[in-house]
């Protein structure tokens, strides 16, 4: 191997720029640090540059290195995903030119809660996307997405109910806020926009008391769809009143009486619009 | 390639008989024609056999060509997948030998129906999976398992809440028949004992007087998971009472109040135990 | 029901209108009868609407209703899944006022081809994605996207072996076109530029001669993800190069030597750039 | 919420006793330390017990208690996911009877590596179920199933090849070993049977010198999914020699030249017949 031909660097037979060359559905080991507590995630990574139409291709395992060498170096103590996907993305440039790259971790992300009478502790789940966008000439831009298992509760089959019965069913939230790194809230403020827009919160123990007032929370606050996407529209926005951010909203609930789901979609351009 | 080397024919390193040998997620088109009515399905196959000890391999692309000359041919009419699993087997037996077989194929089947009080028709889905297992000297055994997706409505809730509130959710029941070939129920019939063991029939459409109509029977009927699968083995018992099948049944029920699910799975063996 | 309340039509607590409302993973049949040859499909669809401001929500079940009558209409004979996609969102329109709307069908789409050598009859699968956007005062947006399973040949591996060893495996490439009706290019004739696109195109079936005719393709013309998406860009761009068609490619592949994956995206703007 | 009514010891509809009864599908942070090292997994779990016929329904909430209870408590160090899992079912017991009952848990689970020519240190993901069968007046039985990411090489196209081309293509091999708490070998020594069971080792980082290396083993090694699934019956029958494990392998290939995927299955039981 004294010669080492670097095919990449040849001549394309097609000479196109593409947008995103690189990893995806890489997965690997993460420790955050954060106001005393630590976190341990498994994302799934997808990690992309541009490729000038002159090159073959681009040197993935300089990819692959940059990710190990950032992320799972334990000397260096990471606050925040945000942060450290720029430290990411500033190493990959350093090993490998780019005018522009994307980066995108998707993990499980657990926090602590008491179940709503009795009391008891448990951990609830949300998932969460971090994608970061650099660009030579332009600010970094993030987008953090964290989805959330909440429900519906038909207002309208409640409405024409003489007993007020209903069809209640799972749905899951999705908010997404894009911005840049000063700008982007926390992982649990934004569960805490999601949670607070259902009927209802989800918990992983549930004892009886505890059951009765999920029921009865959700029999007082029926919703559709379109009412828990605007939900988390208008509590977002207001939560995050200070940054200029782009909210995102999509939920879809997985309806008991069909076998199809139904879903809502919006956004903050269009909430301005009106 | 005069002198083709039968790589397949030679001693393997590690002379270990294996069960299952062939190949899997192969898709295809397939016409049966029953009862005057035609039904066009596109499987999803899985078709092996197995590998006695001396041999390092089998000869894979007489699967796929047994496969293509049963299933595609035009001017073969099938009548029911069942009767076509048999002679998709017999194909292979007849291109390479085998001691025993299995081949599975899982397809979405439609059937047409009509809401419950505006009489408007839909078409409804279930997922169907037939598995037929051949062995020399012993009688072929043929699986069917439909899956149909219904709805859990908490009976203990309803029962503690002074309003008759409950949490509701959707559900997937699945009823899997072993047996012979002349024993084997129509999936139509077996769809049916599905949908009659949950508290309510889901539809693909729903008018407002339909809905209410599905909220009554689901609140006059609430069930656990345990309870749907419970029905489903009573009812099928009853309804194929007098084929002697092996009866099995599992259902999930995606909480609208947890982020995780409940399960119950039963078979008629542990049944007949009681 | 005398006085049945409709609830879709109160002010919701926030007024704020959102982009796309309806429902999803809708399952159904559908016949397409095209130059002689009919395709029986099972797609899964989207079918959304917007919802003003001022309005609770949107009436599901007219979305449905819609669907199953286009679609499941036997007296009405389908051209193409384009044309049948306007109809159903002109039917909604009829059913359901909306200011802009947006469908989707999935489904796999298979078409009979032989083998390069024995030219023996084999089905082959792709994926199609068939979009349509109507708004009003603008003209309707189509955009359709088919799957194809091919492979990569790692040229870098290649160049540096005495041997010219180097390693292969299963790539996934799309190629997405945007356009109006007119536009649009058939499903063939986009699956033929995709397998055309990689290094050799892939069977459900394959005897030894054929297997050696693809293997020597592929080594002869080995390719990394970016030259299969180059590719693509280039053929299609050439292929319909009497339309005036948004065209974008995805190539992913499954690497042998990795746990992950490989991607590389590209369109006609960045295309057009150079 | 004085007099709380317990529906679930009422009498069911149907008197029939059901297999396993509980929940799925629950996600839960869990830290082992084992030989000075930590583990955080977030496993995906399964917990179930058999349900009486005379009762309606299982406690769902003591099963979800047990976990988090076991689980969850950060004074209570675990030194493995066998000695948790009994531990849960035990916690279990003592909350809610039952004659027999399973735990699943489900994650993925990395190990540190070298890269093979340059020595760059790499994280390696496997993912691994832990199951556990616990029954009144037997002795408690675990499976172990670990699923690594491989490859395959065909050695019937290299053969037939004047030039030794053949296909190769990513291969996912899983090995499980059934046996009691005391003979379950770690997942290490696990991952180690399988990821030489393969032509090649799969790498997260290979520059240049180390993908050669690779691609060299892979041409000196061309294995079938048969090879790859005796090679790890074989191999772990004789790491594991010392203990009377029941041991089986699968192999599933996903082929460069198709579409669809083959398959191979085996166990010791039919090892031991010939």
């Amino acid at each position: 191997m004294k010669n080492q031909i670097e095919t990449q660097n040849e001549k394309p037979m097609n000479e196109i720029s593409l947008d995103y060359v690189g990893i995806t559905n890489f997965k690997t080991l993460l420790v955050i640090t954060r106001d005393g507590k630590t976190f341990h995630l498994t994302p799934v990574i997808e990690a992309t540059i541009n490729l000038p139409a002159e090159m073959k291709g681009i040197h993935m395992s300089r990819i692959c290195e940059s990710i190990v060498e950032i992320i799972n170096d334990e000397r260096n103590a990471h606050h925040s995903v945000e942060e450290l996907s720029l430290q990411v993305l500033k190493k990959i440039k350093e090993k490998h030119p780019f005018s522009h790259a994307h980066l995108s971790l998707n993990f499980d992300f657990f926090y602590e809660t008491k179940t709503p009478v009795t009391k008891k502790k448990t951990f609830e789940v949300t998932n969460v996307t971090v994608e970061t966008w650099v660009k030579d000439g332009s600010e970094d831009q993030i987008a953090i997405s964290i989805e959330y298992i909440g429900n519906t509760v038909c207002p309208h089959a409640m409405e024409n109910n003489p007993e007020k019965r209903t069809h209640v069913q799972r749905a899951l939230g999705k908010l997404t806020a894009k911005g840049t790194l000063d700008q982007m809230p926390s992982f649990e403020s934004m569960a805490s926009v999601l949670k607070k827009s259902f009927p209802a919160e989800t918990f992983a123990i549930l004892k009886t008391t505890d059951e009765q007032f999920v029921i009865d929370r959700m029999h007082e606050n029926p919703m559709f769809v379109e009412d828990v996407c605007r939900n988390i529209l208008a509590r977002s926005k207001e939560s995050f009143s200070d940054k200029k951010l782009d909210l995102a909203a999509i939920v879809k609930s997985f309806e008991s009486i069909h076998k199809h789901d139904v879903i809502a979609k919006g956004s903050t351009t269009t909430y301005n619009k009106n």
